[in-house]
């Protein structure tokens, strides 16, 4: 399979169903976020999904490597990135299940049509704003902070491209919990279901995993701690098998 | 110490300082959301603190017990209660440092004026409504459910009562954490730091612990889990140094 890899590239195993992803360290490689949202996500059989700022494409490809949905979209906004995507599903073979569009998270409403999806996932930048970090490279930053779209503009399209009932699933820094938690509500992206991904036992989390339905009910689960290291340090039996894909 | 103490009430050691309570196990007695709301509080030096529903007195107690507070009210509106939390804080001689007042939270910013307390703490009745359970002990069934005051009426009253910058802290039930959050943020009370309490490392929380400040900027911390019980159903460590008012 011809993918035109580039010098700078690196053509990575993702160590399910053999499929592997072209990543740039100069840009953005994919984190232990993206993987834990792929198996906090759900995506049935028949079901549409649609990944907000998709990058690599790792999330697209993780989902339908670990579920039985229909279909899977990508919206990236830097076309180095859709590109780079692109060519990772193309060496995958999966064109048919997953497309790679370039566009802007601000216009998926306008671009997919509204209550076109039944799922959404997100890995949106975790920063507020555009302080300090000025010097990191311009991919990087995009991707870490909300210089080209914020949390409001995630929750307002996610809330317009879904179907009634559709799920929302979203990795995000728990500092943030409260702005994140009212302006679900108030983009009628109900929160059902949460989890906190904690280091260590005994030290603060530094990940939260949620999940919101279009006009659901209010009453959240908050789910058991996700404990993702030992006490020496080895990786807890629990993220070995959500690696894994079990 | 002469104290009255009617026959279907037991007195309690509180394993602090030698300080007893009343309690009367047909009515409520207090539970560990008590006792864990003590520890995760704060009241420093020079502070006016107020319980809102203080039910048998515990929160002041223990609180005056833990912290060096100027001094605490307890606010009831059950008068039977009242009257036993008043007679527990006259047992152990805190007449000077507990105030207990027979009153209703919806009434409190009018009873005690505006910014008038440092710190509020409180733990209110849990349940939504008044759906099911109408069989139980009225006294109970006020102290669990919202029949006599809601989310929205400690939120609000809180929100006056407390000065500038003043602390919020409310341990409650992680499926109305949404509603928590959103109706904190919209009273002005901002969500500051959180607590999941989780009975078994591997199970759902079923206690959170929240501190809001009136009119503070939007960032939380969540802090490491509280686990309660090993797998072997014993306490661990730290429940046993939170209990011991380590």
């Amino acid at each position: 399979m011809i993918i035109n890899q580039k010098p700078e590239e690196r053509l990575d195993d993702l160590q399910i169903k053999g499929y592997k992803i072209l990543q740039n360290p100069g840009r953005f490689c994919f984190g232990m976020d993206a993987v834990l949202l792929s198996a906090f996500a759900d995506v049935k059989k028949n079901e549409r999904a649609l990944d907000l700022g998709t990058g690599t494409g790792i999330l697209p490809i993780l989902l339908h490597a670990k579920y039985k949905g229909q279909h899977y979209t990508g919206l990236e906004i830097q076309p180095e990135s859709a590109d780079m995507a692109r060519r990772s599903v193309a060496y995958n073979s999966l064109e048919d299940k997953i497309d790679i569009v370039t566009g802007d998270i601000k216009e998926a409403a306008e671009q997919f049509g509204p209550a076109s999806f039944d799922v959404i996932t997100t890995n949106p930048p975790y920063m507020i704003g555009e302080h300090g970090l000025k010097n990191e490279k311009e991919a990087l930053y995009i991707a870490r902070h909300e210089a080209l779209c914020t949390l409001d503009d995630v929750l307002a399209q996610s809330a317009k491209v879904l179907k009634v009932k559709g799920r929302f699933y979203m990795v995000h820094r728990p500092f943030r919990l409260p702005e994140i938690m009212t302006k679900m509500c108030n983009y009628g992206l109900e929160p059902k279901r949460m989890r906190l991904v904690y280091p260590y036992v005994d030290k603060e989390p530094n990940m939260v995993l949620i999940e919101g339905r279009k006009g659901g009910n209010p009453r959240m689960t908050v789910e058991a701690p996700l404990i993702v290291y030992e006490k020496d340090g080895s990786y807890t039996q629990e993220l070995l098998k959500l690696y894994a894909g079990e």
